[in-house]
């Protein structure tokens, strides 16, 4: 016999309220409460999931009755809610970044880094297997020491036409391959070149595209590429790739598509098949052993993989590819 | 507050292992017991697992602890052990395929049909996302008709080298494929024409390949591949597609890679990430997928999305196929 | 110093004028004649090459200028044309198949078989670098002995209804890969089973798809498929694709794409760059290949890779297959 | 009735030999000439090709029955030799690169910037279909403006070995990419930032890899990778691939397989089916093509697509990819 771990979740946007249905299907979970500002959606959820739905996250973070917490907010309003999470003693999933500006992000790692509850930022990539895939690899010692690696991260110009304003690419996209990088590097890393261009973009000032050169500490060096303006009807979601030379083998990942395609007379799609889907109605992938791994932490009193110092340096890394871009020349971490 | 589900698996090979991690895993699930006749290996999983190990699968079954268990027997273990599983009323999840032979099938079948705890055999592909979404789209009206498809499952050498004696590749492989287009066809295989060919597993009396030509009571025609000779330096695990041509479009799967490859000194390999795989230390793939699949059906009161019916038409199939094989010609079912 | 040789182009439609722009371009080679049916395009193709320009091929065939002529008629008209071109000595190369019924081809191989001229069926793929490697690994025995093999050509429901009443699926299509499997084997093909099916094609008593499975003497099983309905907006024009499996390796053909894709507004595109495209202008390929290994064989007094024998052999498959699905069960050759 | 072209080669190695080869093939063109250093090679090739063998090149240069010559020396020597050629009044193509030094390239621009004889530099890709459709698809439009680019061009750490002192990876390697990026931008570069790294390669002084970012005058971004360090069991001789992001569509190109795989005992590879390969013991493939061109030219008295001047410049973006490495920061051109 065991208690069942009671869950709220905070923000039931897109990804909020995946949260809550995985929740919802994690066997012996508890969604217990979400919390959502618009009054029309919070009406939605409600009825969706049954369960408490507070307006004010500062009331879901008192309320007893939970446990565990995913907050799932604009990247700005992060640090306060954390706070107050932290206040409350509640276990804490916070969705990446850490925060909006590096002086959020070091405060949020200060009252994290020692916190004796559950606290992980969910960099969702060190739950895909093929990129954890490639740092087993790494950790066996079959590659051998990095010599460099190119990633890319490119998507179709819907994304950031619904991100005006909230997001730019390196924070809410770039941060990701940032995360497992430095993850794979495993020291410091020291400078950054960035260059970026605004087209497509130009009106509502975010960059199409952003290359960055990092180097580390270790000498090895990273070519990261993102952009976010590939056409419309691009069939792939997201086309993120990797490739990372050692010296003594190679690894490749590649999701231009993910094993299964479509050609109808409506559309080319090659649907993403790793990251949250469905099948027979559950909500599976990734995300999903995401927060089972948040919620087997809770249960077996271990840390997250995921370290408040790592979710800081990647905001590290994303604000000096910003100060290059706007320098125009290589800058030091 | 709630009672957690107390699980026991009976084989421990390879799979039956699986299933005891994957048990292990999920929150709020005990393992509370495994079964192995070997003696060593029982004495191997009792310290792995830390759990009760019996030797007779009759006193597992006996045990009043275990609501539900995992089958993971030869095939001609089957009928035995899931009717003594029913007289116990455990929960039952079955690895494929039902039975060794049609009549043990058909035995299965009678006894499991209004069977009221959950009954479910482990056709592993209705949890794979790929094979999975081609369903959904096929419900959904978006590829119209089925006119006909293609599939392939193979895989090197040095599978069918492991199973001399207990198993075929119908049953064994081709298996996989006939419950999941049984599946998209929605309707009853009619006639079958079969040709395979022995010539690397000659001395061990098994086939090399099968071609399989399925005709439906729509029309469909389907075309299976099945091969297990491919050389043993062979980087996929399993070389798995679908090619299924609607009125309306039309579905790719492919697995000649998942989206990760390494080439390294010792090794090109492109290893599975969909069915078994580690990561962060934790097994993960459709394999949990299925087994939080059985573990909702019993929380829940609901049945598995796998009928004891189309268990049965597998073998149906199956045996069709061999009696083409045999007798030279297109078989009736 | 040296005579170039003189070609003439019998028939003007779209492969017609493929031949006639590359022997235009291959250095040395002169277009003296063509000869095309239709007034309007006659005066087209009279402008654009500026030669001869005959509406009778028995004119064409009687000029005593000409060495050599390309014959791209309907397959209905083979036998005649070719039997022309004999009596006038002509060096032939015949767009594929050899003949449209077993009859015409018998009697085409009767008169071809001892010709002291240059003649040769325009089997395309033997030129194309992916098939001829996999000839040339099992010639030099690296794949070991042929287990067995599966292809496809598929393509988009455009093609067949341009070709209503004047092809249909067997000959047009699958013929390539029975004439490159049959050169693979090295043997006769004994056996056919096939199925066929019309849906989508079926007011134009067409053939979608076909599915045929060849045994050849020596044990080996090839698993052929064509279906020509695939949806209109199919990135690919040609999706053909060989495995073949032999006692020591084994040989993958692909082009699903053809190493270039393009996603613009307008469409997702995977062009051919094997058979005949454009690079600066002038066309290029495997045809060009062919054509420049025609005019070689007539250069060098050599005969073609391509014999009499193997075109006609192919035809008795096509004739087998046919009948096959008409009988409902396996036929002999 | 017409005269044949008279051909020389000048060194004959790999690529020397190569075009020996071709032009041997080509209808009505006839080798006359080799020149080969070393008397062993050049009795060997004298015996293959049955023609006259120099061990001089001003002697073949001086040799009147030569109309054309293709010159294959190693890049130092390039420019001595081409001044000879033009001095005789040949017809030349020259090996990319154009010189190995700044000084030498600009005196070989300005002596054949008004050549009145046929003078082209074999940048191969300028005929490989897949990069000529990507600029086909630019000129028509069809991809607007371009954004940004990245490319990669890796290979097996067999090849620089062989190199050693010889050349360098940005001269060698990156010089292809560079001067198709050149003629699809169609306007000036004008900064580079490169890093490059030495590991496996350090001992003999040359880099592993070089990321380059290239900014041009219309404000577009290429980012260039070049590496080969790549294991020696790497099934791909060129991992080559460009993704061209513009303002209305993407290009991709991929030449990690071929479309021609094998997986045998003895080894997995993606032979080269672009470039130069064997088809029925004839050498085909863009090689020819760009050699054809060549002849084309002198036939049809045109100048060949690539001009003194792009040569010129892709050595320019070479000498700016060093200067960046060395002085740690970007650089103007």
């Amino acid at each position: 016999m065991s208690v069942s771990i009671k869950v709220g979740v905070i923000g039931m946007g897109q990804m909020g309220t995946y949260h809550a249905q995985i929740y919802s299907k994690l066997p012996m979970v508890e969604l217990v409460a979400v919390c959502e500002y618009n009054d029309q959606r919070r009406k939605e959820v409600q009825e969706q999931f049954g369960c408490k739905a507070y307006k004010d996250y500062n009331e879901l973070l008192a309320d007893p009755e939970i446990d565990a917490v995913s907050i799932v907010l604009p990247d700005n309003m992060h640090r306060q809610c954390v706070e107050v999470a932290v206040a409350n003693k509640k276990h804490i999933l916070l969705e990446k970044p850490l925060a909006k500006t590096l002086e959020d992000g070091k405060a949020l790692y200060e009252i994290t880094k020692d916190y004796d509850k559950v606290f992980t930022v969910g960099f969702l990539l060190r739950f895909d297997p093929r990129f954890n895939m490639v740092k087993q690899a790494l950790d066996q010692g079959e590659l051998g020491d990095i010599i460099h690696l190119y990633c890319r991260r490119n998507s179709p110009i819907t994304g950031p036409k619904r991100y005006v304003g909230a997001s730019d690419l390196s924070m809410h996209v770039m941060i990701h391959d940032i995360d497992y990088i430095n993850w794979y590097m495993g020291c410091e890393p020291v400078k950054v070149f960035a260059r970026g261009r605004s087209v497509l973009l130009k009106e509502q000032d975010m960059k199409d595209v952003i290359y960055a050169i990092v180097t580390y500490e270790n000498g090895a060096i990273a070519c990261l590429e993102a952009c976010w303006v590939l056409p419309e009807n691009s069939p792939t979601i997201i086309d993120d790739k990797l490739e990372l030379v050692g010296t003594k083998g190679v690894a490749y990942v590649d999701s231009c598509d993910h094993g299964v395609r479509f050609v109808s007379e409506k559309r080319i799609s090659y649907p993403d098949s790793r990251h949250w889907y469905y099948t027979n109605g559950e909500i599976s992938g990734d995300l999903a052993e995401e927060l089972m791994a948040f919620i087997n932490n809770i249960a077996n009193g271990t840390k997250s993989i995921i370290t408040p110092k790592e979710a800081f340096d990647s905001l590290r890394v994303v604000d000096a590819i910003e100060r290059s871009m706007q320098e125009g020349k290589e800058v030091e971490l």
